[in-house]
């Protein structure tokens, strides 16, 4: 918080001054730390190979849930294990104190800090999420939440499920870079500026780009289905998980409050369509969410009070989109079940 | 806010710990420091007469709008005239420091804190708002704020305007008890409740029991234009100023945050009609609410930063009240215009 870039996903957890709660520390330098990727060719020294690796994600972290929703998507989940961190950080960062004992069960280790130990001996960088592990090793292979999905949609291809959509296609990439780069510094990026401001003119001038950005978004979004050409690409992937954010933490907590996404007819159905999709909602931890945001951030919310609401019973009523063209999926499929391990409960059941 | 009652309008305003923010601390005691009662009659040493009194308020604060309204109402601008302190206190307490050289012009006073200090020396109790002082000898009369709009509707009748309606009618006046006792114990001291809770489980009762009165308030008002009888009464004032603030403060500061008054069309066009109705609106700062809320209360708000949202623009749309019947001033009229030393900006000017 005592950077001035503006391109801040800044924030305040324990242990990590200056980073995002996630350990993304994008101030006045390249977008990540260990920018390796894990390719067909294995031109870095990784390549892609069914069972080698694991995903490291909190369901909190909406940079994370991005890759969440591609492996779903491109069923990748027999592919590409998956360790969920608990919501709430300690002082040493992401933890698996979900899982039995306290320890990835995969992995064998307590804190997602011991992979990057393991990959650089004492990195002095931020822990984030996404983290993709290379298990024989237990060293972090790449935690470049940018290009991380990028990758599963275009070098994991020998992986992907019979059906699997493409969600980066070649001819569009330029309008989807175009879209996703406006989308990211306004929305996704600028939802954070808002929340972690260290004054009143920057929280301003980050909520008038957020919502002049949500309102263009939402004027291409009145007569289209998705974002860029007629079926689910990374660039809605980007969106989503922003706004599937938005009234739960975003409003309130980051003070994203000239309305709720719920009184944008247009946003609103564009993400409840999203998130009846298999591969959106089935992601969705709403639970995790308002914990991490409301009981890390002391320094926005000091008494660790998590709201109850909003009510989120919305989120599965009917949307119409349908109406408007376009097919989820192109000429693929939708991905099949979660894997019972992975599942996450509903909010009307929470 | 270490305070363990649940009567609790406590907050942490700078210098009253244990406080809210206007200085009421009704905790396991009276409700009010002193009750003494400005009377037709004069019983209590105080009798009613014009230009004798002077009502202190912050705009922002909910508790002394009650008695800006039905002053408003009644026409005693001219009797009884108004003091308006800064919406942000100093460790001092409520101050005149929007008046030309910082001092109110009638009491001479920077300070409302000397006005209590006249009445008791060192007096160790909190400094609140709604105030009436005796102008001449520049004691604080009262602070009662659960008394004084009743004193105002009922006994000073004599220095009412032509067509005042009668606030608090004699056969009415049970039903008008028993629904703003509910009223505020759940929803003008309830929101307070979930915005100091000192603990997730306080905040939960408080939320639970706020949107439970919520609800069966807008399920009364659904076939009805006002809360009891058919004219506006001392009940409708209460919970107007609680309404008020519900969604540019409350929703976000305090964490009330099932759905935002908007998301309620019974209880958001009762609000919007009262809103309309001259008395109300006119009285109502939403610059000063907003200030004083999110910079005041660094405690739930450390940054200090306040909201730019909402977009309160709605609060001018058509209603349609109208056609449940019920007339606002029974067989009185309107008051007439604001004075022009008392006019507020109106949002959408804002």
């Amino acid at each position: 918080m005592s950077d001035t870039t503006t391109d801040a996903t800044g924030g305040d957890s324990a242990g990590s001054e200056g980073n995002d709660s996630y350990g993304h520390k994008p101030f006045k330098r390249s977008k990540s730390h260990f920018p390796d990727r894990i390719t067909a060719d294995g031109r870095d020294g990784w390549p892609v190979e069914p069972g080698r690796y694991r995903l490291a994600v909190s369901r909190a972290c909406p940079w994370a849930s991005r890759a969440l929703v591609s492996r779903r998507l491109l069923g990748l989940e027999d592919a590409l294990s998956l360790a969920v961190a608990d919501p709430i950080q300690d002082d040493r960062s992401w933890r698996f104190t979900l899982d039995p004992d306290g320890k990835d069960p995969v992995l064998g280790i307590r804190y997602l800090s011991e992979a990057y130990d393991a990959r650089e001996r004492d990195y002095p960088g931020g822990v984030s999420v996404p983290a993709i592990v290379d298990v024989p090793s237990g060293r972090l292979v790449t935690n470049d939440y940018q290009q991380i999905t990028l990758d599963l949609a275009t070098e994991w291809t020998a992986l992907h499920r019979p059906g699997a959509p493409d969600l980066y296609p070649e001819p569009l990439r330029a309008e989807i870079d175009e879209v996703m780069e406006g989308v990211y510094r306004d929305i996704n990026n600028g939802a954070y500026k808002c929340g972690f401001a260290s004054s009143q003119q920057e929280y301003e001038e980050a909520y008038t780009a957020l919502f002049a950005r949500l309102d263009q978004v939402s004027a291409r979004l009145a007569d289209r289905r998705y974002l860029v050409g007629d079926t689910i690409t990374e660039a809605d992937i980007r969106l989503f998980t922003t706004l599937v954010r938005f009234d739960p933490v975003y409003h309130g907590h980051f003070k994203c409050n000239r309305n709720k996404l719920t009184e944008d007819p247009v946003l609103w159905a564009y993400a409840r369509d999203l998130y009846q999709t298999p591969g959106f909602g089935d992601t969705v931890d709403f639970d995790h969410i308002k914990r991490h945001y409301y009981q890390v951030h002391t320094g926005i919310n000091p008494t660790g009070i998590v709201p109850a609401g909003p009510d989120l019973s919305g989120w599965t009523t009917p949307h119409h989109r349908e109406q408007l063209g376009g097919s989820p999926f192109g000429d693929g499929t939708p991905p099949g079940p979660v894997p019972p391990g992975e599942r996450v409960t509903p909010p009307d059941a929470a």
